[in-house]
């Protein structure tokens, strides 16, 4: 038997389009709509300066778009690899529940245990992440996948390798 | 500068009574009086046939007792060590933020960065496990550190170092 390769996979800015979201509830609350171009290469904070007011709103979470082609390629690779969904989400407790029932409703195929709902990543340990935050890939000692988001847009890349999107994290790891 | 060594310590049987838990919540809905003697070797399930009727009851995992010495012990190991609390909590998405909140009143000194809920530990990496379960002792390539409760009482100890208490692991660790 082949012992599977472990990909452990970030969810905002990932699997979760947060970007999408960010830019729903500013345009509905302020009635500003916040093109990409004026959000490369800043924080999610400083490109959308009420961030941390819809964070903490109830269903902020729970209904944020799906990132392109992350169903289909997140399906496949559940077969070839051992995959752990791991979130940065306890810095807003509110963030739990709703991220379980939102993999849930849109990955299916993924079960709880396969989630991991964290501070900090820098006790996971695996063969391959996939993350958009220098943050998190900085401590990991396996194959580094970064995401790219308008706030990694235009950095280095710090000798991780970056990838467009799933189609391309398809290519490189189907 | 010293690296820290990296403790992973689990909640539910560790830093939390569940079987004082467990006690309470059968006593009031069924009057029975369940005895730790009655406990010993049975699995959680066996011992408290009504417990996953419990466990999703609103409160449940708010209002668990903490473990005899488990405060002043963690507030010094967290001094010493590397510490995450990381505990299997996926399988019951109402737990997650009651875990949350249970931790930050009796735990205030151990910060949302060092929390991590799962639903499988196998992912996690720390140069010492403290937990109850050999479910996740038995992957884990550290040293591992077999928390004394009824479910594991009798048991082999399968390599893994038994302590029965707070008092205990404060003599070893510190």
């Amino acid at each position: 038997m082949d012992i599977k390769k472990r990909i452990l996979v970030d969810m905002d800015g990932v699997l979760s389009n947060i970007y999408e979201q960010f830019k729903r509830y500013e345009l509905e609350d302020t009635g500003t709509l916040i093109e990409r171009s004026e959000t490369l290469g800043k924080t999610e904070q400083e490109a959308f300066v009420n961030s941390l007011k819809y964070v903490i709103k109830k269903g902020f979470w729970r209904t944020i778009p799906v990132m392109p082609n992350a169903i289909d390629t997140l399906r496949i690779l559940n077969k070839k690899y051992e995959v752990f969904i791991i979130s940065s989400a306890m810095e807003f407790p509110n963030s739990l529940e709703e991220k379980y029932y939102w993999m849930e409703e849109h990955f299916p195929f993924i079960t709880w245990k396969q989630l991991v709902l964290c501070g900090s990543k820098v006790m996971a340990k695996g063969d391959i992440m996939i993350d958009d935050h220098f943050k998190n890939l900085d401590y990991f000692d396996g194959r580094a996948l970064l995401f790219s988001q308008p706030h990694n847009f235009g950095k280095e890349n710090r000798g991780h390798e970056r990838v467009e999107g799933w189609v391309e994290i398809s290519k490189i790891l189907l």
